[in-house]
C-alpha cells in the first residue's frame, strides 16, 4: 500500500520500519531529518514536508508527540490538503479529547477518513510489530487500514465507531499506569519504614497478586531506584495526566486520584526529576517521609 | 503436631480443615460453636474456650477478624497463659502495627514464640492450601511451625525477623488492591463517558498490561456491577485502610492515595455499600459523574 | 478622560455607571446591545463595534467574563488596533496567566499600556465605587489611569509592576474564597452529623475567630441553604479553579487544596449545580455523608 | 464556689488564676507540681493528688492535654470517685469523640454531672477571662457552672443539652482554623512565584476579604516566616486533625480537606517541624515548589 508516515521518534521509527519491511511502499517525514535515515537505508522515501508525505498516499500514519506536533505536522503542515480524497489517516499519538474532536471534523470537512490507533507499548515491542492498539474510527475507514494495523500489532482491539472511543481508552490506560506506580511507591516507602525493602515487597506482589508487566517492570525501576535513562518520561507521564484531568472535566468526572498524580508529578518535575523514569515518581513519597534520614 | 486452633471464620475453618487433613492434632475454638461442627466431623477436638485449645499445644494458629477479635479471644481468653513455655502462636489476622507490637512484648513475657503470618487469598484457595503467606518472627519460631505454614500456603514468604514485617506487608498490600480498585473505577467511569464500556476496558487491560489476578477478578466485578455476595466485604477495605493510614502516622509516611481511599470508602459505607463488596468502590465514581442519569 | 468601556455585564455595567457619573468621556460596548441602554440614559455614547469604543480613548477599560470573551471583543474586535499609541488598556477581567502573558506581548508591540486590575467585590459594591483592585503594570501606565481605578475602588492595592502580579493576586484569592467555602461544608457537615446545626455552627465561627465577610456571607448561605439566585455562580468558581491549577501548572506549584475543589466543583456541576451560588459547594459534602437520610 | 482544678499548662494556669481572683476557693493539681506554685501565691490550695484536688468539690474543671493524660489523670486518678454526688465536671480539653461518650458514661454511673466546655483562645486571652467557650451538657449541670464560664470567657456559647455538641464545634473549629493556613500556604506559594511576596499578598486579604483574627495572626506567622516559639505546635494541629478524621469516620462524614491536611501535618512533623507553629504548615507548600531554589 501506498503510504506517508509522519513522526519518526523512537517509536515512530520503529512502527515505520515494520510496514516498510512488510513490503508497503512507504513515504517518511520528520522535523529533524537526519531521523529519517535509517528508514531511507531500508527502502523508504524521505519527504521533505509533511504534505509531501501525505501527497498521493492511500493512508497516512502519524506518530507525534502532542498536541502541539500534531497541529504543527499535520494541520499547519497541510497535511489534509495533500491526502487524496477517501485516504485514511491513522494518528497513533496520545492527544487531547479536545483535539481529537477538532480533527474529526476537519478530516470530515476534507473528506477523508480518520481513525484513532492510540498504541501501548515501547520501541522494541514497537519493532517486533507486537503493539496493543486500541483502534477507534468509522468500520469503512478501519477497514482500508486494517492490515497496516496488524502488522504493528500484536493485539489489535476494536474500541468502537469513533475515534474518541480508542483516545479515551489511552488517557484511560495511562491513568491506570500512573496510579499503579503510585501505589506501589505509597506501599513501599511504609513497607520501608518498618524494615522490609522495596525489592523483597515487590518481589512478592508481583510475582503474585500483580504479577502483570507494569507492576514488574515499574516496580523492579522503583525497587533498585534506576529512574535513569527513562523507558517512559515523567515529564510525559504529567502531561497524560493533564489530558485525563481535560477529559474528565469536559465530561464532569470527577478524578481524585488524577488530581493527587497530577501534584505529586509537579512535585517531582519541580524537583528536576522531570526527565527521568516516570518511576520517580516513588522519590516524592520517599522524601516525603525522609526515608534517607533515617 | 499438637495445634490449638482459634477462629473459624470462612477463612479460619478452610485453614484449620487443611491441617487436620495433614494429620495434625488439632483442637479448635470459635465463638460461636456451630463453625465448630464440619471441624469435629474431620477429626479436630472442639475446645470451649480459647484458653483450653491452646493448653499443650505446640503451636496455637488464630485466624480472627480485627483488633478487637484479638483481645477478646486471645487477650481476655487467657490463651497466652494456657500455652505451654517455648510453644509458638502463629496469628494470621491482618490487625494494627501498634496491637502487633504490644503482641510481640506480651508473647515475650510470656516466654512464648510469635508469628506473624497474614494471608492473602480467599477461602477457597486456603482449602487448598494454596494461600500466598508472609511471614515474619525470630527464625527459631518460625522453624517450629514452617511444616504447618508450608501445609497452608503455595508461596509462604520470609518477610523478617520481626513480626512487624509480616504485618506491614499484608497491609500496604491490601492498601495495593484498594489503590487498584479506585484506578479502575475512575478509568471507567472515565471511558464510560465516553462511550467505552467497563467491561470492555477492562477486558483490554486486564489480558495485557495489567493481566493480574486483582485486576482481573475485581475487574469483573466492576464490569458487571456484582458487588454481591461480597467476596470481600467492603467495610473490611475500609477498616485496612484504616490501619494502613494509621501504620503510616505512626511511622511518619503521608499516604495521599490512602487518604482518597478513606473518604471513597467511607462515602460508600454512608451510602449503605459497607456489606457489598470491596469492588463497589467503583459506584461511587460513576454516582459522583452522575453516569447513570446520561 | 476620554475612556472606552468594554462589556457591560453585572459588574461592568456598575463600574461604567461610576465613571460617567464622575464625569468623564465614556464610550461603551457590549456584545448585545440593550444592555448598554441604561449607561447610554446615564450619558454614554454607545459604540456599534469594540473598536469604535476603542478609537480615540486615552484609556480603554475592559471588564469580560473569559478568556474566550477577551479573545473575542479585545483580540477579534480589534481593539488593540484602534487605540492610539501611548493609551492604555485597564483589563479587570479574571484570565489565565496564559492570556496575560500574551496580552503583554501583544500590548507592547502595539505601543500600548497594558494594566491588569482585577476587582474583588459584588455588582452593589462597584455601583458605589468601593471594590478592592488588586493593580499591575509599569508605573507609568499606572499612572495615566490611577484617577480612573480611585474612581472605581475603595482600596486600590499596587501588586507590582507587571500586569502578572495583579492576575496572580486574584487567582489566589479566588482560590482562597473557594477553600473557605469548602472548610465551611465538610466542617458543618461534621458538627450537624452530632447534632449542631450549620447556623449555629458558623454563627458562633463568624462572630469569633473567623469574623470575615468570606465566612460570614458564604457561611449565612450555607446555613440558610439559600443557593438561588447565586451571587456568584459555582461555575464560575469552577472555571477560577481551573485559572488556578493551569497558574500553578506552569509555575511549578502543586496545590491539593485546589485539587480537590476542582473534583468537588466538578461533582457539583454533574449534579445540575452549575448555576446556583458557589456556597452549593456545601451540598457536595451534605450528600456524601446522606445527612439527609439521617 | 468550692473549686477543684485539673491540670495547670499555660491555659489551665491562666484560667484557673481567673478563678482564684474571682473569690472561688480553689484547690489545684497538675502532674508536674511547679506549676502549681505561682497559683499557690495567689492562694490556692495545691491537691498531692487528682483525688484530692476533687474531693469535696461542687465543681471539678479540668485543662488537660489529650485523651491520654484526660484517662491518666482523671480515670486513673480517681477524680470521678473523690466527687461528691451531684457535683459537675466542666471539661476544657479537646478530646476524641470516642473518650467524650465514654466520660458521659462514667459520669452517669457516678451521678456526676458532665459539661464539655471546649475553649478558643490563647493563654494571653484566657488570663484576662475573655475566652470564647463552647458550652454542652444537661441545662441542670451547666446552670451550675455559668458563673464559673461567665467569669472565664467573654463568649460563653451555648452549643446544646450534650457534651458531645461542645466537643464537635472545638474539632470542627481547629480543622478550619488548620484549613486556612493550607489555604494561605498554598495561595502564597502561588503569588510567590509570580513575584508577589506573602506579605503583601496577606497584607491584602487580611484587610479585606479574610479581615479576621485567624487569617491575620496565621498569616503574619507565614509572611514573616516565624515559626518558633509555637503560638500553637504543629504537632497539636496534627492531632485535633486526626480527632476530626475519627469523629468524621465514627459518623460517616468524608472530610477530603481533612485528609490533605494529615497529610501535609504529616510531612511537615516527618520533616522536623513538629514543634513549630501550626502556621509551618506552609513550609510544606514552599518546598514543594521548590520556592527557595528559584
Amino acid at each position: 500500500m501506498k503510504i506517508g508516515f509522519i513522526g519518526l521518534g523512537a517509536m515512530g521509527s520503529a512502527m515505520a520500519s515494520v510496514l516498510v519491511k512488510a513490503g508497503h511502499e512507504v513515504t517518511v517525514w520528520n522535523r529533524s531529518p537526519q531521523a529519517a535515515q535509517p528508514l531511507a537505508e531500508l527502502g523508504a522515501r524521505v519527504a521533505a514536508t509533511p504534505a509531501e508525505a501525505a501527497a498521493g498516499a492511500e493512508a497516512v500514519l502519524s506518530m507525534l508527540a502532542n498536541d502541539q506536533a500534531v497541529r504543527e505536522a499535520l494541520l499547519a503542515g497541510g497535511v489534509l490538503e495533500a491526502m487524496p480524497k477517501g485516504a485514511v489517516h491513522v494518528n497513533h499519538a496520545t492527544i487531547s479529547m479536545a483535539l481529537v474532536g477538532e480533527l474529526v471534523r476537519l478530516h470530515e470537512a476534507h473528506g477523508l477518513g480518520y481513525v484513532a490507533a492510540p498504541v501501548f507499548g515501547r520501541p522494541p515491542v514497537a519493532a517486533e510489530g507486537k503493539l496493543t492498539i486500541a483502534v477507534g474510527g468509522r468500520p469503512a475507514a478501519v477497514a482500508k487500514v486494517q492490515a497496516l494495523l496488524d502488522a504493528l500489532g500484536a493485539k489489535v482491539w476494536p474500541a468502537g465507531d469513533k475515534p474518541e472511543n480508542a483516545a479515551i481508552v489511552k488517557i484511560a490506560g495511562n491513568f491506570m499506569i500512573a496510579a499503579a506506580i503510585e501505589s506501589m511507591a505509597e506501599a513501599t516507602t511504609l513497607t520501608r519504614a518498618y524494615g522490609v525493602s522495596a525489592a523483597d515487597f515487590i518481589g512478592l506482589m508481583g510475582s503474585t497478586l500483580f504479577a502483570a508487566p507494569i507492576y514488574q517492570n515499574y516496580g523492579k525501576l522503583i525497587a533498585e531506584e534506576r529512574f535513569s535513562p527513562p523507558g517512559f518520561a515523567l515529564a510525559l507521564g504529567h502531561k497524560d495526566i493533564g489530558l485525563g484531568l481535560a477529559a474528565g472535566e469536559a465530561a464532569r468526572v470527577p478524578m481524585p486520584f488524577a488530581g493527587v498524580l497530577r501534584d505529586n508529578l509537579l512535585e517531582a518535575i519541580a524537583a528536576g526529576a522531570g526527565e527521568l523514569d516516570l518511576s520517580a515518581l516513588a522519590q516524592v513519597a520517599a522524601r516525603r517521609a525522609r526515608l534517607d534520614e533515617r
